[in-house]
């Protein structure tokens, strides 16, 4: 049921699609009545804390528990051993492969404590005091290890080893002796030898990125409730309750439908919140307690504990001829993974050079464990690294070969019929499209000051479909609940309920969205792969459009006509053949339901297929303050291909969101660790992501090239605008200053610093 | 989709129906974790308090709510006005019809105050304190009226008249005057005076029954929460979260969908809760207010204002032969309605002679309007009050008679080809089977002794189907969650959970049941007329089988095979033509699903058909003091024909329950009000309903004619067993004085006097 390839509306018979009505979760954000993770009060709620490793690497010894246990208020105490050991096998879960053995190491050390901050054990109490007092009543005996933070030196033979049973895969022999490579993954196409062979002009740098944190608002927190039966009930803040239940029950050794998991309204994720940290530790405090726990993470421990993406580093090569064919492409990667494998190294490979239409490519890519928080995903998570790299490259080609660098782009564009060299051949993308329209744009044509330079750069992200759900309940009057399995993080209960009421014909406001919680619908995979309008859109046309069966045999009955003479039009069952019946409206057919065979619900489960590559362009101006090294972005304009824009103000948004966090990782943000792998900066006053008042208005251009697998040409749009601004970024301030960087951030210090040896050269 | 007539497992089949496991709300219950309808807090909640009349009739000539409002801490004070009027109409809801323009007078009075404790004004503040300083700040100018509390007086024709443009229904030629009287009911079958003249003996009676409270525990509770954008939250205990929705949003002017409904667990209902009193109030303060409302009725606005059951005369001419046929049955029954129209007069007179197969019957009701609360249903609505006066004349005509009673209604039991009265003819059913096991119970030959006697009788109730939906969502691990979407008042979500893993041939506990707010499901008619187990069930055993559609698909995908030669059985998916094939569980193709197409979801919506009457016959023995008229019951046995009992120790407990309530109602419970209508014991120590130490153990047998039009046999159970105890109870007094009583209840004063009046006159 999930081949809809068909787009049963045409752009120009949209009523509802692609146009801007006001949010409906957006009063109750307003106004504060919103419900987020730590909102949740239930009577005889317990306080959770966590007793976090001040170490970066130790070896934990033995844990004391019982001077903890026996303090007053005091109703439970958890360490690792609450929790059974899981083998260490990649695990289905939803798209996603899980590794459990890590995973409930991650939450709870078990052998070793591998991060400052890493979770060792865990208290309920009647009150945070109490907690807190117990928390220090814990007595941990570690031996304190040698630690590594560094990507390259944990390549290092003689690094500090994290897991001594850790092998690099994907190697041939397989190696001797563990390492703290977790893999090697490689991408090919061509000959990349005779591609280099072929070029005029080489262009070879590596790159480096700090890790960056999603940034996200709202800290982790959950409520927790288990029954002496072990029925569970489980309220947090994140981006998939599904996933959430998945992990849980798996870490807890519950089956999944023993735990229901409610998503709270969430307050920003950006892939932060696919994962688990406190929701595991607050159902195994409150199964050992029979009384609800509460956990909400600090906003240190949230720096400390949870994934930022990868901090890397990126090689890249590129030849092209002297007209600005490139002839051959290769690069190198080597993306921290935190603690634990798992980097983001197979997309950021994928990604790397898949804006181009190459014939000689070559990626490697290694995943590496460090003595920092496990990386989590992290909008197109892995892609804004290699293609950081790669952009910068590119201007870098461009510049040397003197062409304009949009043009250089469009000259080897990817675009139909284009074979990635991760193994597909695209169907329609809109990167040419982006590239056009950015060079159309007025913002390209502005004349540029001294110390002012302006840079561009394109992205690639593939996007995803997967498993997804959606009903539609139709009320006795005709107005429509709609529900949806995926949390809304951008919009997605305003497109999802525009889809919705554009299929039936009815007006938006007659539909009501509700996310639903995992007892509501069948198995939905997480909002992430910027996949929630394309695969819940699908999922709720495809309800919408089983409904429409059902009510047009509902009208086939109650005319007492054949089915086939009975079509839905504009809100209404139409008698084809008999034009003098009255048509009957969905309140009509609803209002006497019972009566014509009972409720009316429409359904769909689905593995969405056929999500299309979102490309873009950006173009930003800066000034670069030569006696301070700060640079002020000046204009920014992000164009982008929406495949459909459902409803514009949210794709826009999602184009000012993205940017405005590569900015930040383009010019400011950083983990500063000291020399015992403690964070010096765990807190938005010293860990600076961009504030308003560092940002222009971000300037937005939707390009539309339908996806046609997709019924309204939807593409995903959340991810794909994070991954130009790092390298469009570092392109506008080397224009303006004439130095090439290749590291990040861009901080006043290290830019100052550039253009103090320069003058000193010069 | 809603034949389902076939009986697709064999009673030798069943694994799971049939067996007594725990109730998956358990725990919960006894552990107090339950949150019942006062249980719920949120963020700046505020309290509602309903101001209400003093007067059992009055005229309300204003409401002056200014000082009220300016209470520092008053959010907001409502009155009628804050509700718009509603025409006079019968409007479907479910399977109700309903007035809206009665039910907004009674949620709030309007024109008038009709009884003591009418709701008049509420306000919500940001305490109890204020909002109670503020009710008193509230100034009503009333007009008081005379008022009627009987049913008698009310049908005169100077009684003061409630409704001025109420005039009786269904009476030809239509009144010239308004009156009392809402409508008259009459159903007949054969010739009622030929029938009396072939009898040999004509017993003729008159009975009177008190109003009876349903004594839930729980007082009514909701909390309400209003948006500013009109999205509306509601949490409340009731029977029927989609019947609160359908009521509350015709109340306030609402689309339903806008209104989402949350049932709580719920403390007993009986039918008490199939209405709204304080809902509509919470959202309208809360709409006004812009803040959460909660609003928990005291004790005793609970008697003073929430529905109780009618009381009633009861006329009834019984004629027979002298060998026990019975001719002739006539009988006339006026019920009160409380301040509107709506007594369940018409299934009071539907089943008055229903347990017995006549040639000759008629029966006329009357709906009569009086100064009291609105009357809810109670429990087999109508159905006690009429067969309290038939089977008391029934057993007074085998006394007459000299034959043993349960042989004078094994000679005129109703059985399957029986045409009733009120039209239909039976289908199989168990009056016969239950008279039967009665004789032969052990109870039924047990020798009385002195001031001891025994009571038989018979009941009769219809059960009922209606709109019902259920949803089958398999986890990832093959572990499934049932979502219903009528509230669990009697351990419904262990006979459905049980019915959908006897239907997947898995263990129970694999199944997870859980009740859906308004927006998981399509619309669900309540719980009530007994049509959950065999309704919900029905649904349930649908989304089954349609899972086992889908999960055979699956098999046939995996296999590449047909889907014909794919069978499931036990759990499992088999290949009958390739035994070789290693059969596929449910969790295997759980495991699968993503793969293989999606998530699995079993759908049902239907509109279930074919309830089946449940019949019951109930002994008893009491023995009554001559000293003081105090009854003890010694001892109950209850039988009754479930047609196919899933749990039978919840059948056993609906069995129990009635009977327990029935006994109340036989021998203590009555409303006492004084000459101005106000009541006396609106309290639990005054107003006595039966605890533990006033009953003997219940003993029950359950009698199993399977009903064919569902796929199990389920009958509804849960009405049936309150409709024999009064008759039975008031049999047995009078079997131990010697004495016909025919007034209820049996309290020992009004027997004590009777016993001194028989002995004055001896």
């Amino acid at each position: 049921m999930n081949d809809m390839t068909t787009t049963s509306l045409q752009q120009s018979e949209f009523k509802i699609v692609g146009t801007r009505p006001a949010r409906p979760d957006g009063v109750d954000k307003v106004t504060g009545r919103a419900k987020f993770g730590a909102d949740l009060y239930l009577a005889n709620m317990l306080v959770g804390k966590v007793l976090r490793s001040p170490h970066a690497h130790a070896r934990i010894k033995s844990i004391d528990t019982a001077k903890a246990l026996a303090l007053p208020g005091v109703k439970a105490v958890i360490t690792a051993a609450d929790f059974g050991d899981l083998p260490s096998e990649f695990i289905p879960a939803g798209e996603m492969m899980v590794n459990f053995k890590d995973m409930t190491r991650n939450v709870m050390a078990r052998e070793k404590a591998l991060y400052e901050g890493h979770a060792v054990a865990a208290v309920a109490a009647t009150s945070e005091a109490i907690a807190n007092k117990a928390l220090k009543l814990i007595r941990v005996d570690y031996e304190v290890l040698p630690h590594v933070m560094d990507v390259v030196q944990a390549m290092e033979a003689d690094a500090p080893l994290l897991h001594e049973d850790m092998y690099t895969i994907n190697v041939e022999p397989r190696p001797a002796k563990p390492s703290n490579i977790a893999k090697r993954v490689e991408f090919a196409l061509g000959d990349i030898a005779a591609g280099f062979a072929k070029a005029d002009i080489v262009v070879e740098r590596e790159f480096t990125t700090q890790p960056v944190h999603q940034g996200y608002i709202e800290p982790h927190a959950c409520v927790a409730s288990v029954s002496e039966d072990g029925q569970a009930e489980l309220w947090c803040t994140t981006q998939g309750q599904f996933i959430v239940r998945s992990f849980c029950a798996k870490l807890l050794g519950m089956e999944v439908s023993k735990l229901r998991v409610t998503a709270s309204e969430i307050g920003g994720g950006f892939g932060g919140k696919t994962v688990v940290y406190v929701e595991p530790l607050a159902l195994a405090l409150s199964r050992k307690a029979c009384q609800p726990v509460k956990m909400v993470m600090s906003r240190v421990e949230v720096f400390q504990a949870s994934g930022p993406t990868s901090g890397a580093k990126v090689w890249v090569k590129m030849g092209a001829t002297r007209d600005g064919k490139i002839t051959a492409a290769e690069a190198v990667l080597k993306y921290q993974a935190g603690a634990f494998q798992g980097s983001p190294i197979q997309p950021g490979c994928m990604c790397a050079f898949a804006p181009y239409d190459l014939e000689n490519v070559k990626v490697v890519g290694f995943d590496i464990v460090t003595n920092r928080p496990k990386v989590a995903a992290y909008r197109a998570p892995g892609g804004p690294i290699s293609e950081y790299g790669v952009e910068s490259v590119v201007d870098e080609l461009a510049q040397k070969l003197k062409l304009d660098p949009i043009e250089l782009r469009l000259k080897n564009a990817a675009k139909e019929g284009t074979k990635a060299a991760y193994g597909p051949k695209f169907g329609p993308i809109g990167l040419v499209q982006t590239l056009e329209a950015a060079r159309a744009h007025p913002h390209y044509k502005v004349p540029l000051k001294a110390n002012q330079g302006r840079g561009v750069a394109s992205g690639f992200w593939f996007n995803i479909g997967g498993e997804t759900c959606a009903a539609l309940n139709l009320g006795e009057d005709g107005s429509v609940t709609l529900v949806a399995g995926t949390p809304d993080i951008g919009g997605s209960r305003a497109s999802l309920a525009m889809m919705a009421a554009e299929e039936l014909g009815i007006a938006l406001e007659h539909v009501r969205p509700v996310i639903g919680d995992t007892s509501a619908l069948g198995f939905n995979f997480l909002t992430g792969g910027s996949r929630v309008t394309f695969s819940s859109g699908m999922a709720v046309i495809e309800a919408a459009r089983d409904m429409i069966g059902q009510l047009r045999e509902r009208a086939a009955k109650i005319w007492e006509i054949d089915l086939k003479d009975v079509t839905w039009q504009g809100g209404y069952a139409r008698a084809v053949r008999d034009p003098a019946k009255k048509p009957l409206s969905l309140a009509d057919l609803a209002n006497t339901m019972g009566k014509t065979g009972g409720p009316i619900v429409g359904n769909a489960a689905i593995n969405a297929q056929g999500a299309g590559p979102s490309l873009a362009t950006h173009i930003v101006d800066v000034e670069v303050d030569p006696e301070t090294g700060k640079t002020t972005v000046l204009r920014y304009t992000a164009i982008q291909d929406a495949g459909r824009a459902i409803h514009p103000s949210y794709v826009e948004g999602q184009m000012q969101g993205g940017a405005a966090q590569g900015i930040g990782w383009a010019l400011n943000e950083e983990y500063i660790y000291d020399a015992k792998g403690h964070l010096a900066n765990p807190g938005f006053l010293d860990y600076r992501i961009p504030v308003c008042s560092d940002l222009p208005m971000i300037d937005t251009v939707i390009v539309e090239v339908p996806n046609p697998r997709h019924p309204y040409g939807v593409r995903g749009v959340g991810e794909t605008p994070i991954v130009p601004p790092m390298a469009a970024v570092s392109n506008a301030v080397s224009n303006a200053t004439g130095i090439r960087f290749t590291e990040l951030p861009l901080s006043p210090p290290r830019v100052l610093k550039a253009i103090e040896a320069k003058g000193a050269s010069a």
